[in-house]
């Protein structure tokens, strides 16, 4: 099919030769205490294939990951950070030599408002917790001076496609990867997805396989639409 | 040293054989919504070691375990859970098989008091979380009419001492073991760890070691204890 197809030729040719790639992966962790946190089910799977996928591809590749169990990539420098305000920092300070910015990550919307020096007592029966917005990586990083063609992801557990669409106008994004983290063997810590791909004006629905593949996929059509 | 004679003695004669230990370890995580969670550092190394070195000395050993990411112990029963009402539920159903309870585990105080069916979308600037209290699974069984050795463990960032002293006597437990996770180097996440074993009458400091060294000094001192 069309998709392995373009797949295969990248590969060939090292459609991303001479590119500089940053991706991040896996979730952030956001501190209650010097214990506690809120964080998120993401394995960290899907960004390091894509890393693996960009490497193999020929692009000089960097890895803003989160706290995850994978051994890295070969040939991929891997960052590694624990909030949502560190995985900016850490973009952010890689953005004058990258081209191209895929965020897989599944970063931390909110954060505790506070961070308690401590760990929290035990008290009450009930208690509130406020918490206040995270910085939008993707956003903030399509929103800067430098020429970056930026990646988002959008997992959501219904009208999936919609919400992706609105996200990648709304952020002003080159691309967009959907996927339905609600589905049974597919998405966050499993080793299958089922993803489209959207862009302004187009989209194309790839078929649940192996995070490797889907990465790859992924990778083709970045390297398509990035570099027309 | 007496700890170490301890541990060498209680292998050698198999001190648990016959016993029937139920062991919690690992965090919880309580789900916010079908993606984020709440969670802590706990890596279950601590309780992993403990099942192994209760199996060693013959006890029939289950391990109630959070998530974790840790090969289990041979001989060892593992039984998979994610919330604390998870792990609540599966320890009460072993009671009857249990002759000693060891609460490893750290098990969240709190957890969101509803969890959305569907991903939570990006809202406004703050957002305000209600948390409600958890059941104290150590407490619980502690008060249970079943008879059962009930070991503690009391995770501070300070006083550690005089608040695992305090939860022993408020939760009516037999043993409670006080470690410091503010230290650098021991407790969470390392492989590490120093602690003051306590009980009503006494306590006996063990020395900074391998977690399975440390392990197998609780599990001596538990024999000793729970049949004198």
């Amino acid at each position: 099919d069309i998709i392995a197809r373009a797949a295969a030729d990248m590969f060939e040719t090292g459609a991303l030769q001479g590119k500089r790639v940053v991706i991040t992966a896996g979730p952030t962790r956001e501190a209650l205490d010097p214990v506690r946190y809120i964080s998120n089910h993401s394995s960290g799977k899907m960004g390091y294939a894509l890393a693996e996928a960009a490497a193999a591809a020929g692009a000089r590749t960097t890895l803003v990951s989160g706290p995850v169990n994978i051994t890295p990539p070969e040939r991929v420098e891997v960052v590694n950070v624990t909030s949502a305000r560190d995985m900016l920092d850490a973009c952010e300070s890689r953005l004058e030599e990258c081209d191209i910015f895929i965020a897989c990550a599944a970063v931390a919307d909110y954060r505790p408002a506070d961070v308690q020096e401590q760990k929290i007592k035990k008290g009450p029966d009930d208690m509130s917790l406020t918490l206040v917005k995270n910085p939008d990586i993707v956003a903030s990083i399509a929103a800067s001076e430098h020429a970056v063609f930026t990646v988002g992801f959008a997992a959501e557990t219904q009208q999936v496609l919609e919400y992706a669409r609105g996200k990648l106008e709304r952020k002003g994004l080159d691309m967009i990867v959907a996927n339905d983290v609600s589905s049974q063997g597919i998405g966050f810590n499993s080793d299958e997805n089922e993803v489209t791909v959207l862009w302004p004006g187009g989209e194309v629905a790839m078929p649940r396989a192996r995070k490797s593949t889907v990465a790859a996929g992924i990778i083709a059509q970045i390297a398509m639409r990035q570099d027309p």
